[in-house]
């Protein structure tokens, strides 16, 4: 069996989950853990439900740990049990997957020193703080990190985590099960080369939360 | 205000609905509602919960509905009471968007005859018993019918029906927002183009809920 953890939280960015759960899942054998300190639900950004199936605290030695983001990843890299959680897990673990801003929260747990890395494009400024040289590449393997970009990117993750696991077999098998085939019908989902006229009012629905983040990585700054 | 209704059930497959619900609720003004006949939640084919926020039986008028697939559409195109919510809430919707083998519970509900559409791959075969003209695209319009092929698609099925509701340029915003640069590890997605090495096993794993499919089509024929 495989133990395969997935930390979930209030204002969680729910896709940063679904979207690995989706894949690593189908793994043969997978024991998949839904993880939070308390198993009362919580809800994503918009509003969907998701319910922990195990309490962190009580959760087996993991194979793989998910760490996805969302605006609650603030809250969580001030949360000495979650960071003491992720620390400890991500030591044990084979691979530790981070979504999107989920690598703020690995940055908060020490995990991304002397690493590369990638998060969400808004956040990618801020990787340094935690001692991780940023890369802008959609999914970046590092030890036994596997960091990705923004939310929809954890797909892309765990299909790379899935072929470490279980080989790439396996993995093409779980993407063409999931008919994993994209075609997204505009071409302007990378902020480096989608248009202004795109970028710039996109940047502006981050530029809150950005600021609130910049200020926490200072704070919180491992180097 | 924008009515956005995704039903859940029991042994739906989660992407189907969570891809987009992260698309949908990122659309200004979007009120999302999680529907289902009872309030309880429900489990996904591979242990994820989701929990209705709504009553299908108290959701108001719809702009959106999303039908999503996973093996328990088998229960719900014998299921009188949804079928007819789905029936109902299709005709006043200005877009039904349907994923994965969610198409077959819109193909119960009649909402497929005279139509073009698509479905998960190992389901394909079976549109034409709802009158459906099955086409191998991942998304297909057809009236106000948007249909997706497997599971991950409704994530580009959905960004055509924010294109659709609110314009191009906000739909490549959101595009930009959950960083929607797809990049798969691999090249074998698609059904027609894999490898028979990876299309032999997959079509195995599909071979039981895929017999069990065909019969219910036979049995619920509107053609």
């Amino acid at each position: 069996m495989m133990n395969i953890g997935l930390l979930i939280f209030p204002d969680i960015d729910q896709l940063d989950v679904t979207g690995p759960f989706e894949v690593l899942s189908r793994i043969p054998g997978a024991a998949m853990h839904i993880l939070w300190k308390k198993l009362e639900p919580v809800r994503d950004i918009h509003g969907l439900i998701l319910t922990p199936t195990m309490l962190s605290a009580d959760c087996p030695r993991l194979d793989v740990l998910v760490i996805p983001g969302g605006p609650g990843q603030e809250a969580l890299m001030e949360d000495k049990e979650i960071i003491d959680f992720v620390s400890a897990r991500a030591s044990e673990a084979r691979i530790v997957l981070s979504v999107c801003t989920g690598a703020l929260i690995c940055g908060a747990a020490g995990l991304l020193v002397g690493k590369t890395a990638t998060t969400h494009w808004a956040s990618i400024n801020l990787l340094k703080y935690f001692g991780a040289k940023p890369v802008n590449r959609r999914v970046v393997i590092s030890g036994n990190l596997i960091s990705c970009a923004g939310v929809t990117s954890g797909i892309d993750g765990a299909l790379v985590a899935a072929s470490q696991l279980v080989g790439e077999k396996q993995a093409k098998i779980i993407q063409l099960a999931i008919e994993y085939n994209p075609k997204p019908p505009f071409n302007c989902g990378n902020i480096l080369t989608a248009p202004r006229s795109i970028t710039v009012p996109a940047r502006k629905l981050f530029a809150t939360v950005s600021a609130k983040r910049l200020k926490t990585a200072r704070r919180l700054r491992r180097c």
